[in-house]
C-alpha cells in the first residue's frame, strides 16, 4: 500500500540525513583550512554583500510584503527589513571577523611530562553546528561568518517570515565558499518550511556536534527538549539591578534607567529592582520618577508601594516574569543576602548588578550570585560579546557545560591532545 | 483508591529531588568554600580512612563473599575488593589532590574595555554533579574528592556489588564534612538499590548540572538516552596504532605491544593496527610473533594473512569492536590517507597513534585524526589524567563539547564573567 504520508516523511528524514552527512564531510576538511582561505573567504562574502545588496533587498522587500499581508506586528516587520546601509554594517562586520585571529589551531597548554611526553592541548573546532533562529536576516551572516572561521560547518534554519531574504544570502554565502575553494556543504540552509525537518535534524548526533536556538523561550524549550546533541542556550534573561545601601545614588540612578530603558526588548534589560531598605526612602522617589518619566510601569511590594505612589503591587510571579518591555518588578530587602536569596531564587543565571561603593558588599555579590555576568557599578545591558571584546556573538549561554555568558569564535572550538614521544611505553 | 505501586513510585520520586534539592543548597555553600577547609576535608578523609581501615574493609569483604555467592564473574570480584594496602594508596592520593592548587576563584583573563570596564572571567564550579559507576569501590574517594575540591556537590551512586563498601566510605566522606564544618549534603549516596532511582535523577536538570556514567557501554548509552542535562562520557575506546612506512620498527613493536598487552581491560588499550603496505612484510611477521607470544589473537585483512600465518580472517565488524581483550584487528594500508579515512570510519576518538620519523605524515596524522588525544611515537595507553599531570582523573571525555580527553579538577569548572565599572551604562 503507497501511503503518502509516510512517504512524504520518509523523504524528509533523507533529506535531514544527507544534509548531516554532508556537513560532517566538510566540516572534516574545514577543521584543516588554513586561516588565508578562510578569511578571504569571509572579504569574499563582504564584497559581495554590498555589490549584489539590490538582489538581496528585493528579496527582504518580498519578505516584508508577505509580512504585512500575514498581519504581522509591526515590531516583527521591522526587525525584518534591511536596507542598503544595514548590508554595508554587516559588510564591515564580517570584515572585523576576519582580522581577527584564527581561533583554530592554537596551543592553550603544553606541559612536559617526566618521561620526556610532550603533553599540548591544541583548539579544534566542534564540528557541524545547527543554528536555528528567527528572523532578524543579518544574523544569517553573522553565524555562518563565526562558524566557518572557527572550522566548523554550520546548518541554517532561518523564520519563515525571512526566508527569501535568507535564501538571497544563502547564495552569496555558498557561492563565495566555491570560490575560493572550501567545501560548499560547509553551510547549508534548510529550504524546506516543514517544522518537521527540525526535529529530524535534532536527533542526528551522530553528525551534528551542537544546536544553537536564538529566539523565543518556547522555540528554546522545544529544542532543548528534543535534541539529542549538546544545546548552547539562555531561555530568558530576569535581570537584577540591586542597589545597596552603601550606593552612590546618582550612579544607581543612571544604570537602572540605562538597564531598564536603553533596550527594553532584549534579554541583558533589567527586569526587576532590588533595594536595600535604608535607602528606599531616599532612592526609590527619584528613581521611580525617573523611570514613570519614561514609560516605565512599575510593580512593587508593599514597602515599594508606600514610598511610591505611582507603583501597583506586584505579584509572586512579576518576580520571575521577562517583561522584554517597559515594566519593572521592584522590592525592597532587609540587606545584602536578602537581594542574593532573591537573585537566586527568582533569577535566570543571565546579568545582575549591584551598585555599591562597600568592597566587602561587591565582593560578597559576586562571589554568590550564580549568574553569567555578575557586574559591579555598571549597567546589566553590558552582557554582550561585542561589549566584553570577543568581535561578535553568535547566542549568550546561562548555562555552565563548555561555555558560559557571550558565545563568540572561541567559544565555538573545542580542543585535542597531541602527544609527542620518541618511543614512550607505559610501566606499571 | 490506593496504588501501592504508585505510592512507591511516588515515594522514591520525592526520594530523589529531596537529594537533588539539598546538593544544591550545599552547592550554593560549597562553591565560595574556603580552599583551607576543603583541604582540610580532604586531609581528615585520607587519616580517617587508614585510622578505620577495618570498618571498610569487613563492610568490602560483606560485598565480596556476595559477589561469590552470585557467581560473579573472578575479574569482577578481584576489582571489587579492596586491601589495607589499597586504602593507603587511596588515602595517598586524597593527600595529592590536597596539595593541588584549588582550581576555583581563578582569573581565566581579564580585559580592560575602552570604556573602562574591567572585566574578568572567573572560575567557578559546576554545581551539583551526579556519578554513576560500577564496581571498584576506590573511585567513590576519587570522585568525591575531585567533586568537594572543585566546589561542586556530588550525587553518589554506585554498584550494588559494592554498596556495603560505598556505604562504610560514604560515613567517613560526610562525617568528615561535619568535622570541617563544611555541609554534609555536599555528598550523598543513592541508597535504594531501585534502578528507577537513576531515571528520576537523570530528569532534575533544575538542580543537576552534569551526570557523569562509568562503566559498561550500555549503562552509558542508557543515561545518554534518559538525562536531560549533559553527560561527561565516552562509550568506548577504539584505539590504533598506525605504523607509518617512516617508522622506526623497533620503536613500533614496542608501542603495539605496550598499547595492546599492557593493560588489554581498558578504554585507552589498542584494538586495531594499522601498518603500511611499505613496510607490512618485515613489520607485520615480528610484531604478530611478539604478539603472539603474549597470547594476542590476531584478525586481520587478506594482506595480513598472506604475511601472518597466525592471523585469521577479520570481518568489518572486527574494525569497530572494542575487544578489552588479547584480541587485535589488523589491517594492511595503501597510505597515511588510508589510515587516516579507516580511523575517522571505525574509530571512537579516543586515543589515536602513529609512529613515524617523518615530521610531514606526523603533523597531517595529528592534524586530521579527530580523538581526544593523537600520539606520536608513544603508546596509547599514556591518555589519562594521572600521565598528563592532571593529578587524577573523573573519567575520560571523547565529545568536543566542554571538556575532551582526561577530566580532573579544572574540568569540573565552569566560569562566570566579573565585570566592574565605576557607574559606565550603555550608549546607543
Amino acid at each position: 500500500m503507497f501511503d503518502p504520508a509516510a512517504s512524504a516523511e520518509s523523504h524528509l528524514s533523507s533529506y535531514c540525513e544527507d544534509m548531516a552527512r554532508r556537513a560532517r564531510t566538510a566540516s572534516r576538511q574545514l577543521a584543516t583550512a588554513r586561516s588565508a582561505e578562510k578569511d578571504q573567504w569571509l572579504l569574499t562574502v563582504a564584497d559581495r554583500i554590498v555589490a549584489r545588496s539590490e538582489q538581496v533587498l528585493e528579496a527582504n522587500r518580498l519578505d516584508a510584503s508577505f509580512a504585512q499581508d500575514a498581519d504581522l506586528p509591526a515590531s516583527s516587520i521591522d526587525r525584518l527589513k534591511l536596507t542598503a546601509e544595514s548590508l554595508r554594517a554587516s559588510a564591515a562586520g564580517l570584515r572585523e571577523v576576519a582580522a581577527l585571529p584564527d581561533p583554530i589551531g592554537r596551543v592553550l597548554s603544553s606541559t612536559v611530562r617526566p618521561n620526556g611526553l610532550q603533553i599540548d592541548k591544541v583548539s579544534v573546532p566542534l564540528g557541524v553546528i545547527f543554528f536555528i533562529y528567527e528572523s532578524r536576516p543579518n544574523v544569517t551572516l553573522d553565524a555562518a561568518a563565526l562558524c566557518v572561521k572557527s572550522g566548523n560547518a554550520i546548518i541554517l534554519r532561518g523564520g519563515k517570515e525571512a526566508s527569501h531574504t535568507n535564501a538571497a544570502l544563502y547564495g552569496i554565502l555558498r557561492d563565495a565558499l566555491k570560490s575560493v575553494e572550501l567545501p560548499a556543504d560547509a553551510i547549508q540552509l534548510v529550504e524546506t518550511t516543514d517544522r518537521a525537518a527540525v526535529g529530524h535534524l535534532l536527533r542526528l548526533s551522530e553528525w551534528i556536534d551542537l544546536v544553537i536556538p536564538r529566539g523565543g523561550e518556547s522555540l528554546i524549550r522545544r529544542v532543548a527538549e528534543e535534541a539529542r546533541m549538546p544545546v548552547l542556550k539562555h531561555y530568558k534573561g530576569i535581570c537584577h539591578v540591586y542597589v545597596d545601601q552603601a550606593a552612590d545614588l546618582d550612579m544607581a540612578e543612571r544604570i537602572v534607567v540605562n538597564a531598564k530603558c536603553q533596550r527594553p526588548s532584549v534579554c541583558n534589560a533589567a527586569e526587576s529592582l532590588l533595594v536595600h531598605r535604608k535607602i528606599a526612602p531616599t532612592f526609590l522617589p527619584r528613581v521611580a520618577a525617573s523611570l514613570c518619566r519614561r514609560g516605565v510601569e512599575l510593580r512593587g511590594c508593599a514597602t515599594t508601594r508606600q514610598l511610591v505612589s505611582q507603583a501597583v503591587a506586584a505579584t509572586e510571579e512579576d518576580y520571575g516574569t521577562e517583561y522584554l518591555d517597559l515594566i519593572l518588578s521592584v522590592k525592597v530587602v532587609e540587606n545584602l543576602q536578602e537581594a542574593i536569596d532573591h537573585i537566586s531564587c527568582y533569577g535566570s543565571q543571565h546579568s545582575d548588578a549591584i551598585v555599591t561603593a562597600d568592597l566587602a558588599a561587591a565582593q560578597r555579590f559576586t562571589a554568590a550570585v550564580d549568574s553569567s555576568a555578575v557586574l559591579v557599578n555598571a549597567s546589566t545591558r553590558f552582557n554582550d560579546g561585542y561589549e566584553f571584546g570577543l568581535g561578535a556573538e553568535i547566542g549568550i549561554s546561562t548555562d555552565k557545560f563548555h561555555a558560559r555568558g557571550p558565545c563568540g569564535l572561541l567559544e565555538l572550538t573545542s580542543y585535542k591532545y597531541v602527544v609527542q614521544g620518541h618511543g614512550q611505553v607505559r610501566g606499571e
